[in-house]
This record gives structure tokens, C-alpha cells and sequence, in this order.
């Protein structure tokens, strides 16, 4: 297989991530892996992605993107920008035939979403949407310990995921709260994570009933001309039912003091109860009723190379993985699936199903609170 | 003002708490209370109350409820008897003339709630609910922290109530699973708790919408002799409107392995941001957005004189309360109200309040989820 | 078994811990203790007495602390005086035939602990020095998983015990600091309590090599006329060689900011290692090298009634027992002892073992840090 | 400036995480450093070493260490094979003008270490030691935090570094348990690092009084042929004097079960206390004397952009930075002193001083547990 070449566009937060889960992926997971090539990386202004080219190590620069998707050489594009371009350049690339990483979550409507998942289809390349989250060895060892049965059946589930990125109430007024800018608000920034995880962890939901609520309506403009509508929700919480007959709740918050990248759930089974918190990723917390009752207790299971993929990154347990580490896994889950000619999970039809649950929570809201059906 | 006559009904786990705080409320709390006599319990059979009244320090024993309640010596009557028996003897009392401290829930129903708040109002006595939680030197301290301010305007709240007695699916069936004998399931037993904790901070709550789930809905029963169906909930979630403007959800379980006592709720401010769980009943968890950038961070406060009335119990900070010192501050906050003529918190009238709450998530849950308006 | 009539002096801190121990034991422990009588209550001055026995529900008050020693109504003498004061108390005590509950330290040196357990010697009645902390479950639930060998083999111990209240450097001089007034410093008020600990989890101690400091060499007077000499250490540290063949560590601070009630010991066993902090009493951490290796991890046990005599206070787990039960539990076992005519731990002889570890520990401290043999 | 020339000796834990520095140095820490070029790896065997090459993106194998030193296009070399090996590697690549960056500890023997140092003064290149712990961004915080002032003066630390790698007293004797291959045991393992925190945040140890334990004195050779002898200690123990006038203790052992990354450290100031622990990298633990008393608590900070060089990994607070990014920060430092024609911290001769440390307390320990000087 000759080597992968690698379009990035985008080079902020998620764009920096990308690029170092690219330089990292084969030399921490392995020759397994095919090898890649860092092609072509697109920003504006034309210097800043020559500088940011140089910084990352990619072989070429540009400032057009649509030229980047269409770049012969260029075999995977990865696409970091902010979310109202998502759909825009992932379509433009699944016309072109190539594969796509595309940051979460997909569009800003849902119809933007099922265009994408469509594309996706008829492109029958490769498609992965960046739930970094789900790539945690912590959180596959979850996973595990479930499908094992080592908690029996799941009954019951919580989960949050909250940051405070806007919780100062004098914070200016920015697109981010339109919603011909932005799409919803903390449900697509932080709670389409959090249903990554429960369905990750729960399977499929099958109806729910939510509230949301702008906590601060308006915001200081930032030219000073006056105060700006937020138009998108601060916070999310809905009732969950599953297919499987489970139960459960989630809940984010964008303006949640404190909290910088909380990310927690907990699964209750009829044996055991699993929780996991992102702020501590390298920990699970497991809790299973056996043993002397005077000893249970929910032990701190810190990550280490029992937990794959961990080894590949530090053969030592204890000795952590970072959030630039999920990326990483990520990236080489990607490569493994290309190399295979299968999918990689979750697929834009995948991740359709997480932004179909956003969504309803949002139509659930806007009713009153009223019942939604998924599926 | 002459002692006052203590009458207790029940020696099980809630009758041991109210001796033990009728024993020490005064010797801990000081002598600006009324002076107690322990006068008369009551259990069945005759020899277990004689026994108990020993050990207790009790003057007299009976086994006959309706005579302690009618008692003259008696002047306060300790209901910690099975829910389904705090409506009788409640009402009893209160004809009879007696201050009434009674366990939580008031009843099985709502109807008799309601009719016990009446019967409250009628006799003009002291009335007091065991919210035991809320007496917390934590608790208090952060309903002082949000009177202050020091977290800015309350827009979002979240609880968690949950324990693990009913998750063992070979549990045998007992009358705690029938309707007509318990009442509600997990809101009763366990819900109710966090319901005044979060009234407590966050105010009235305006409507909501809910669901709750039995996990095991059959059990075998005792005799062997088949199977017994479980009648009320296990697990209830909702998600709440309050008065303020606020939003927030509650959920509890009474089947969630490795929870023992657990009892959290986050409330989050404009400011900040505080954190309580009764597990570790002791400690704060506070956020304030102040100060240099870089030291901001949740701080761990551990209850200390400066939180009272712990200082009475131990001038020492870090030292530490136990559960049965939250009903002596209990029968404390009782025997002020007895002696200045007014009003113990939360009295019947109060907690109808409480009652209607989770009474409105069985409701809004039996109808599929529908929003329920309380007050 | 006539009721033992109960003699207090020192109506402070530890006064108060008593009082209220002696009206909770029976009445939480159970009717098999024998029946107490609270008869007489010694402090200064005399109106003081008074108003406490009213509070405390003493019969009788006194300013004479040697008439209560003497009295015939009294059995048992509660010493709870400042720490100069033991020594004169419990000989009289002793000398008069009683039973004596005496605070820690014994003394402010060695000879006159000496001399004290001597004394108990002689007068063949039970004795017992507050070592509260070792009265915990959780503590006590330790030392049975090492004793069944749940962890093997113990090879090391590690223990901190830090408190700030002499940790602001502004702080006024006070008799505390006084070698004649106050004895040793922070290893008298604090480090014999992390000794009684370390001892009873890992047997006695045959030597150590130590090093102590005083931070704060000079306090200002509080009369304003200058500053007095701290002649006592603020911290002291030890390496322990065990008569087992273990080794470990203890430190001690009464100047470590933060820190309120911190009293942390770890046991490093050959299959698994415990973990117990003072600041969270109600939780044992204990890992053990069996069951997969994927779900090894600390576990935390919630104390509950699978440690007794914690169910005596609360039949429910997770439901907590804060400082004062520490002290119920105490007086409990001295009743006992009463009962039954045996010993109470620690007695003055087996307290006076702890006082020798934390006089070597001085004694080293004070030759450089050279090796003190033990026994 | 011309790209460096990287050469890199070992693909084991330490030497993969050599490659991902290398790789992600300049990519997330900026083009203000120096380009590299991954020249040479050498590794046994040769196909090995063309493998690893391959999978880390080296240009050229080898299994020929002194070539890979003596290569001309390589700049600098990466040392991070057994202990045993580091004297003899370093000291050609000292000689061959070479920068080095070398794995802690130094040498087996404190004789061999000295020589590197001297070597180093005369060869005049950069050299590093891998102390990588004190890379991380928290701990340079509390280094901050400290010169600031934010806890007033230093008075006294305590650390503890700990793993469980040799718990198992069923575990194979090797050559770790033989002091001419080894040297020493957990203090050449862990303590250096442990030293490394102590003294970046104290400053230079004065003298000190230590203890070493052998816990398992034999271990079951190989072979079956019976049992072998363990030469090197498990645990140590100091108490430490700094010049400063502080005071402190450090302990180690690699046989504490559950264990996996602990390196704890705590310091005690005048007016507050710092606490880390690399379980929880991203964290750090700060208690400040100031704010209401009511409100005073450890605060946990987590790491941030707020905290240098965080944000050059992820831009967002409480994202979190794993094991392999503290090498990236490491390779970073050492880029930017080549650059500068300056020095790393801790060069060989920083690091003799760490060495010191170590050796002191085997020698004090080995006389029994005599004061030994430093400095």
C-alpha cells in the first residue's frame, strides 16, 4: 500500500490535534498501520498555512480548500474547521473520492446531517467523526466489562457533560449563539459527546422527553453598540428510554462554573455499577457485588496496558495518557479501517444517529417537553 | 418552663436516632433549650419495649401506641414507625394536643398528607418532618453561601439520591413492593430527601416533567411459593422547572449498587458553583470565579466551627459529625421552636410540599412523561 | 452491677467528648453495659460547674477537683484537663480506688507517665487513655484484614498526622509553647495519636532515628511586650524499624496549613496494601492482588455495620459516624472492662509504650538524629 | 540553523517516547525551535532496529551503538537503554561532540556518574537527564506558585514515589535484584525522581539521616534452580535538612501494591501548602491562608492554558496532558537550549546532584542511619 496522503484544513484546537494524531498514529500503534504522508494543509491568511505547514510538518500549503479536497495527492482530508463548514467540505470531499475525518458534529441542521450520511454512502469511502471521547481505554475497558456481563444487565444510566466556556454572564455576544451560525448550542458543542458515550455504553435510545434553557438571553455586543439575543440553549437535560429497556438521564451545561471538561457517566447494572469521568480519563470506577460485603467497595481502576490500547503509548499502567492520546487512537482506527476496506465507527451514518438525538432533545424542548421517538 | 415530656413510637433505626438526639440535644446544643424528660416509649411487643426503654433511658414503657399519644406526660411525640403508620398516629397525636416529630414520608398517599397538614394546622402544635439532611452544617452553609451570593444568580441544579438495598435481583419480595402497604417506591423512601434538599437552595419548584422505571419487576417471594410483583418504582428521574427561573433534574434509585448514602447536588451559580454529597457529608465543594486565573479551581471545605452548629458538637475543624448528630441538631431546631412558640421547618404544612413533588413525578411519569404544574 | 457513678473534670474539647459519651454509650451500645450514673462535675469556677452539670445532666457540681477524686459516689474519673494536669489528677485518682479515663498525652515526660502507670499498677482498677482514633470501625476493620492476612505479610507503614493550628506564623505565644507548660509539641498533642495507630496496625517498635523543628522560633507576646521562645517542636519525623521486621515513617505537623484533622496511615502488605485518612473516617481504601488484573485497583469501603460496632450507631451503610461516636465506642470498652474485670486498651501501661515512641522520637531528634532503641 | 540530527539509542518504554518527542517537539511547541531529522536508531538485533526505524520514522538503522555516536549527520543522541549502559554510551558521545540526552539515572555507581559530569564540562555540548516529571506543567506551577510567594516561606516537604513492580514475593529474581548490574534499587529506579520534584521546589539538600529495606530478600531464580539473593534495597526512607533551613522526608518503594505512577509531594509553607501527585498529573492541590475562614479549602487547579506550556497541547482548561507529552515538553527544553547555546536543566551536572542525593541515603542507611552531609 503506497502511503496515505493527509489534507488537514483547519488548524486551531482540532487542527493541531489532527495533525499530531497524524505524525503519531503509526509511530505509537504500530507498522500494522499504513503509512502516511502530511500533503497538504489549507488555512487563511496563505502565510499562516505555510507557517503552520512548516510547524506541523506538512510538505504543502494552501489557502483554498476546495483546491485541498480535490488535490490528486491528497488520499484522506481532515476537516477541523468550525462547524457551519462541516457539511460544505465534507460533501466536496466525498465527491472527490476521498476518505474524511470530520470533527463533531456534523452540520448544524439535521438535514445537513442526512445529506452528509448520504454522500457518505454513495462516496463508499471511509468516513469518521471525531468522538474522540469513545477512543479512551478507560472507556473501552467499560465497554468490555459490560459486554462481559461483569455489572449483568444494564437497567440504568446518567451521564453529564459540562463546561463553563459560557458561564461569565459578561462574556460578549458571538456567532456562536446564533443559530444560523452555530446550529444548537451546548447540545452540539459538548452533549453529542455525552450520547456517544451512553449509546457507546447502553445501545440505541428509543424516545425521551427534555427541557433546555438560555441561562443569559442576551450578551454585550462586542462593538459596544448594545446586547446581542442568544438564540441557543445554555443547557440540555433529557429522560432517556433504550431498546434494550434501560433508563437514564443526561444532562450539559456550557455554562457550568468549574467544570472544564466534564465528561462523566455511570452505568447501573443488576450486578455492578461502572462511572467514569473524563476530567479524571486515566481512572473507571468499578463496583461489582462479590467478594466479603465488609470489603466492597468501588475501586479506582487506573488505565494501564491491560487496557488496550494503552500499551502502545506507555508500557507502565499508571503512567497516563492525554487528550491529544484519544486523537491518536482515533486517527489509527481510521487508518486500520482503510487498510481493511471496512468502516470505521462511527461512520457519518453512525454519527447521524448521535446528531438525531441532539435534535429530538432540542424538538422535545421547543414542544414543552413532550415525548420524541428515535428509530 | 418545666421539662417536656418525650413519648416515642419505635425502637428501629429511626427510634434509636430520636432517642439518642432526645438524649443529647440539650448537652450538645446548650442550655438555652428546654429541658427533656424521657417519659414513655413505645414498641411491640410489651418486653421489647420495657428493654428498649432501659437501654434508651426511658422512664416508662408501653405497647399501646394510643395511649402514649394520650399520655399527659407526654408533651412531643416521636413517630419513627413504617410510612404507612405516620398518618394514624400523626393524627392522633395531634388531637390529642402533642408538638409531633415525624419520620419522613408523612404518608402513603397525598390525600393523607394533606389531611395530617390539616390536622397540623387545626392543633396549633410544633410539628416537625425528619428532613435530617437538610440540618447538615454543610448544607446550611451552602444555603449562607447562595443567600450571600457568592455564587451569583442559582440557573441550574442537579441531585442525585440513590442507595443499593433493593438491586439485588434475588432480593425476596416484601411488602415495601406493594402499593397499598408502601406507598411510592424510591420518591418515598429516598426522593423525598433530595426534594428538600434542593428546594432548600434553589426555591420552589414550578412544574415538571418525569419518568420512572421498576428494574425487577418480580420478586420471588418469601415463601417460596412463586413470584410477588413489585408495585412501585425503582428508579424516578425528573427534570424541573422552579419558580426562580431556574432549571435542574433530580433522579434517585434505591437499586444502585455501591451507593449507600448517597445524596449529591450541584448547584450552579452566575459566579460559581457548589457541590454537596452526603457521603461525604462533612466536606463543601465550592467554585468561585475570583482570583488569579491559574489558582482557580474547586475547593474542598471541611466543615469546621465556622459552619454552625458543628462547633457545638466539636470546636475542632475537620473533626467531623456522624449521622445521628443531624437529628440532635433536628431535635435541637425542635425544642427552639417548642420554647420561642413558633414554627419548626420543615412542618407539615411544609413538607406537603416536599410530598407533592414527588407525588407529581409519579404522576407526570404514569402519564408518559406529561408536564405536571405544582402550586 | 450497681450503676457506676461518673465523676468528670474539664468541661472543654474533650470535657464535652466525654460528657456526651457517657450519656450515649448504653443508650447506642446496648443493655449488656453496665448502667452509669453522671454524679459529679469538677471545673472553674464553681457557677461554671454548675451551669455545665445542668447542660451535661451532671447531679452534682464541684470547683474541687481532689474532692471529686475522692468522693464515694464516684467510680470512674473522666480526666480531660489541660495535659500538666494528668499526672497530679490520675494519681490522686488512682490512689483513691477509681477507674480512670484519662486524655492523652499521660504526661509532659516520660518519668511522670512513668510514675502513672505505676500507680495504675498499684491500685489494680482499669484504666484507659483517650486514643480515640483506634476506636474507629474503619480502623478496626484494617486491623482485622491485616490479622486474617488480606494483605499478607505487613513490610512498611507510612503515617502523617498535621493540623494548622500553629501554622500562622502571627500567632500569639501561648503556654503551648512552654517546655514546663506543655511538654513535648506537636508530638504530645498529635504524633502519639499516629503512634497508637501505627502500633496497632503493625506491632511494636524496636528502634528509630528521628529529626524534629521548630518553625517558628518566636510568637509575639500577647501582652505586646515583645516576643516569647517556642521551646517545643512544630514538626518531628521518624524512620521506624519494627520489631516484625517492617520498617516506615511517621511525620507529624501542628503547623501544616490546610491540614484540620489529617491522620493518614498506609500499610504495605506482600498481597495488598490499606489506606485509612482521619479527614474521611468513614472509608477504608484496600487494595488486594487478586481477581483480574484489568480491575485491580483501590477499592473504598464505605464503613457500615460489616464493622463493628458501627451498626450499634446506624443499621443503614454509608450513613456515617462522626468524632464524638469515637468517643461513645470508648466508653463503651471501658465499661466493658468494668464488667468484666479485665483491661481496657490502651491501659496507662500499654499508653505508656506510645509515650516512649514519641519521647525517642525526641530523645533522637535532640542527639542529631542518632539510632534510640525501644523496649 | 540546519535541522538537528537525531540519533536514538533503544526502543524499549523510555526509547519510544524518545521517538514521539522527537516527532511532536517542534509541532506543538513552535517554530521558534530547532528542525530535526530523525537520522539513526539503533537497536539489537539489526532487522529490530531497521523495524523500529521504520515504525518511528528514522532514516537509517543500525545495531552498532558506537557508530550510531560517532555519525556525523547525527547531532545529538538519545540514550535510553538499561542503566547499565548509560556511563559507557554517554561517555562517547560526550567525546564524540555530541549533545546527549540521557535516561536517569546517570550511572550505576556515584564514581560513574561524576565521570559523565566531568566528561559533559569538557565536551561543552548540551546534555539532559530524563527527569521528565518535572516538565509537567502543575509542577512548574508549584514552582511558580512557591516563587511567588503564594505560600509564603518554605518550611517543610514530604514526598513519596512508589510502584508495585517488584511486590509479587513470587516474582523471578533478574539482573535488577544484583547490585553490579543494577546498582542501586528503588532509589536509582524512583527516588531520583522523587529527588528531582523535592529539590525543584526546596531547593539543595543540606544533609540527611535515611533507612533502605530489603522486603524480599531472596526471589525464585529463573532457571528453577533455586533461589536467588536480592542485593538492592525495595524501600528507602530519608528525613531530610535543606539549606534553606526547611525541613522534610522523602520515601520510596517499588514493591507497594496498587501502586502504579505514585510520586506524591507536599509543601508545607507559612502561609499555605501545595500538593501533587502523578496519578493525577493534571492536577494540583492548593490551600491558601486567605479569603473567609468558612470558605478556605484545598482547591484542585486543573491543568490549563493558564498553565505553560499547556495550551501548546490543547488550547482548552482540564483537557488534560498524558506521560508521553512531559517527553515532548523534555525534548522542547533541550531543542530551545541547543538553540541557545545555553543549558539544560538538569544537565549531567544538575543531575550529579540529584545522584548525590540517592547514594547519601544508601550510605546512610548502610551505617545504620547516620547523618551524612551533602554539598
Amino acid at each position: 500500500m503506497k502511503p496515505l496522503g493527509i489534507g488537514l484544513i483547519g488548524t486551531g484546537f482540532m487542527g493541531k490535534a489532527h495533525a499530531l494524531a497524524w505524525r503519531g498514529a503509526r509511530a505509537v500503534l504500530g507498522r500494522n498501520l499504513p503509512e502516511t504522508r502530511l500533503e497538504l494543509l489549507c488555512d487563511t491568511p496563505a502565510d499562516k498555512a505555510r507557517d503552520m505547514a512548516d510547524q506541523f510538518g506538512f510538505a504543502r500549503a494552501t489557502d483554498d480548500w476546495e483546491a485541498l479536497v480535490r488535490d490528486p495527492a491528497v488520499d484522506v482530508v481532515s476537516i477541523t474547521t468550525p462547524n457551519n463548514l462541516h457539511h460544505r467540505m465534507a460533501l466536496a470531499a466525498l465527491e472527490a473520492g476521498k476518505h474524511v475525518w470530520c470533527e463533531k458534529p456534523m452540520a448544524l441542521t439535521l438535514a445537513e446531517a442526512e445529506e452528509m450520511a448520504a454522500a457518505a454512502a454513495r462516496a463508499g469511502t471511509v468516513t469518521l467523526l471525531g468522538y474522540n471521547y469513545i477512543r479512551n481505554p478507560a472507556f473501552r475497558h467499560a465497554q468490555k466489562l459490560i459486554a462481559e456481563g461483569r455489572i449483568g444487565r444494564v437497567v440504568h444510566v446518567r451521564g453529564w457533560v459540562d463546561e463553563d466556556y459560557q458561564a461569565d454572564p459578561d462574556l460578549a455576544w458571538t456567532w456562536r449563539a446564533r443559530l444560523a451560525d452555530a446550529g444548537l448550542g451546548t447540545l452540539g458543542d459538548l452533549g453529542c459527546h455525552l450520547v456517544s458515550l451512553v449509546v457507546g455504553l447502553c445501545g440505541p435510545i428509543e424516545s425521551l422527553i427534555a427541557d433546555t434553557q438560555i441561562i443569559h438571553q442576551t450578551r454585550p455586543l462586542p462593538d459596544g453598540s448594545g446586547r446581542g439575543t442568544v438564540e441557543n440553549e445554555d443547557t440540555a437535560t433529557a429522560i432517556l428510554r433504550f431498546a434494550s429497556g434501560a433508563q437514564g438521564s443526561i444532562s450539559t451545561s456550557r455554562s457550568a462554573w468549574g467544570r472544564k471538561n466534564r465528561l462523566d457517566v455511570e452505568v447501573h447494572g443488576t450486578k455492578g455499577m461502572i462511572c467514569f469521568a473524563q476530567e479524571r480519563m486515566n481512572e473507571l470506577q468499578l463496583y461489582i457485588n462479590e467478594g466479603p460485603k465488609g470489603e466492597q467497595g468501588f475501586r479506582t481502576i487506573l488505565t494501564s496496558p491491560e487496557h488496550p490500547p494503552f500499551g502502545a503509548f506507555v508500557p507502565a499502567p499508571g503512567h497516563q495518557l492525554g487528550f491529544n492520546d484519544l486523537k491518536v487512537i482515533e486517527a489509527g482506527d481510521l487508518l486500520a479501517a482503510i487498510r481493511d476496506g471496512g468502516a470505521a465507527y462511527p461512520s457519518m451514518a453512525d454519527a447521524l444517529g448521535f446528531e438525531r438525538v441532539i435534535h429530538a432533545i432540542a424538538d422535545s424542548a421547543r414542544a414543552g417537553g413532550v415525548r420524541v421517538s428515535l428509530g
